[in-house]
């Protein structure tokens, strides 16, 4: 087994992807969620792009998974100066990505080229794919109306109960060619810890995604995804609550259950060994293992145990 | 008298501004050229205007006398490493200014609207008016042809001969409703020191603004003028270089020449004292004195005493 597609956005995706990079190098490509991008002061920013990108840099600030090490704030402390809101917090370093990627979308490169010339500059040896270059744009309808995605999840910290999701844009949206080439030349396909909701949900349906997974499958390919939910909860984010507010579970048997027809594989943690018996049922094959990424090696880890466990089945 | 227009460009010119608005507060409006400004990683960088900005908010870099004292350079050392130019620096507080004014712009604001926000927001009591809102660009003709003003100024150092130069987009330019407004309500006018060919010569080739000031003249208003040259010399920048490159005399009252006809009274060093019969012969009333700003104080005093002189030629 050579070739690798991970689907992911946010955090653990992110960890996971830097793992499977230890294992694979050039031969992985992961495909992130862009419907969580955003413009902030007249800048396209890329949350689950850069988390990825700064991940498999090896430069995240360690703490909180996203963001530059070290990174500081004298250009949005500036900013506020001049009116602008500054609850979107992005450091110095950090800017220099959302200016040079605004700078080259204005003069007409493709968003898939302007996130591959940064992941370049920073020696990553895989590729990370955003989902479409075309706009799709996650929103979160609240008891206060519909909302952007990041004013839900960073503004107000994910406090409201979600009501409902949509992606707007979403039909007119294309996978790119990077997309639909390494797709279909993938050996294996992971679904990352992400929240299934709203970082993988709108990567499977840019229209032309789920039947590319499933023209994978019918050749043989495996495909397997990773349970973001542990003893019930999310280790980081609003996965958790938001399952349960949109009817799912909020358990590894309720993302292994979203998933179920899609994936052949589900990865879940020890703690949740007893659900191994309900997952099987799914007509998934269950993996129990345990799921926290703790550090480098234990991103290498598990990255090891669920390739490990896909190439068991590679065609 | 009360209002005041002054036309500066560069490091002088905003000295002097300081100075008049340490006098005049509100009751002065600086018209800034904009033939050097430039796009830099996709933002409008205006290096005039933003010198006059923050020497009046009183944050200017002390020892050059441009970008913010004690600002850092993060968000420029990473442009280098995604490839981009990092010769024209950029500080991470001065960068807050180019992003929300280009993001202004971008919305539909006009240039004019867009610096006078800034300036708000940075509690300046003047107004700073670009010459225009249309896009000039000072052009410099070298032995390698013709050169952006900021590659020819900061890339190349000014080292290379001036041949020519140009103002392109000059003759579709006008000046704006703020600063016609500002030139018909003046009861004084003063060309602050700065290069009279590249910083004050743009801001007079506007179409409209030679008349404006003529018609000024001709209704009794005073209009002074400053020599940027003190012994031959220009105290910043290549203004003793390019006069004499370019057929004109790098002194006093090689600058009085340029001015003779437009303005009434002609302020210069003490060091040139010996050239204020000359001055006089070409019709100009010499004003001499100590022309060297040194701190604010200096700014202040050579301020007052440029009022001085032409509050005693009010109508």
């Amino acid at each position: 087994m050579t070739r690798v597609v991970a689907l992911a956005g946010g955090v653990g995706g992110a960890k996971l992807a830097d793992g499977l990079q230890a294992h694979l190098g050039a031969d992985l490509a992961v495909v992130v969620n862009t419907g969580d991008d955003c413009w902030r002061h007249g800048l396209l920013v890329m949350p689950d792009h850069d988390t990825v990108l700064y991940n498999l840099a090896g430069i995240e600030q360690v703490e909180w998974g996203w963001g530059i090490e070290g990174d500081t704030h004298a250009t949005m402390a500036q900013l506020g100066v001049y009116g602008e809101e500054t609850w979107f917090g992005l450091g110095d370093r950090d800017l220099a990505l959302h200016i040079v990627r605004t700078a080259r979308l204005r003069a007409g490169d493709r968003l898939t080229d302007a996130c591959l010339g940064a992941q370049r500059s920073l020696g990553i040896a895989a590729r990370i794919l955003p989902m479409s270059d075309d706009p799709v744009a996650t929103e979160v309808r609240t008891a206060d109306g519909w909302l952007e995605f990041q004013e839900y999840f960073v503004h107000q910290r994910q406090a409201p109960d979600v009501l409902e999701l949509r992606f707007a844009g979403i039909e007119a949206a294309t996978p790119t060619t990077e997309v639909r080439a390494a797709l279909s030349e993938a050996d294996a396909i992971v679904i990352a810890p992400s929240n299934p909701l709203v970082s993988v949900a709108p990567i499977l349906d840019v229209p032309g995604v789920r039947d590319a997974l499933a023209a994978a499958r019918d050749g043989g390919v495996p495909v397997a995804a990773v349970s973001p939910i542990i003893g019930g909860r999310a280790l980081k984010g609003p996965a958790d609550r938001m399952l349960a507010a949109l009817g799912h579970e909020s358990s590894a048997i309720g993302v292994a259950r979203l998933y179920a027809g899609l994936v052949d594989t589900f990865v879940l943690d020890t703690e949740d060994a007893d659900a191994a018996p309900a997952v099987e049922a799914l007509g998934l094959r269950p993996v129990v293992t345990d799921t926290i990424m703790r550090d480098d090696a234990g991103r290498a880890r598990l990255a090891g145990e669920v390739l490990a466990a896909v190439a068991a089945h590679v065609r």
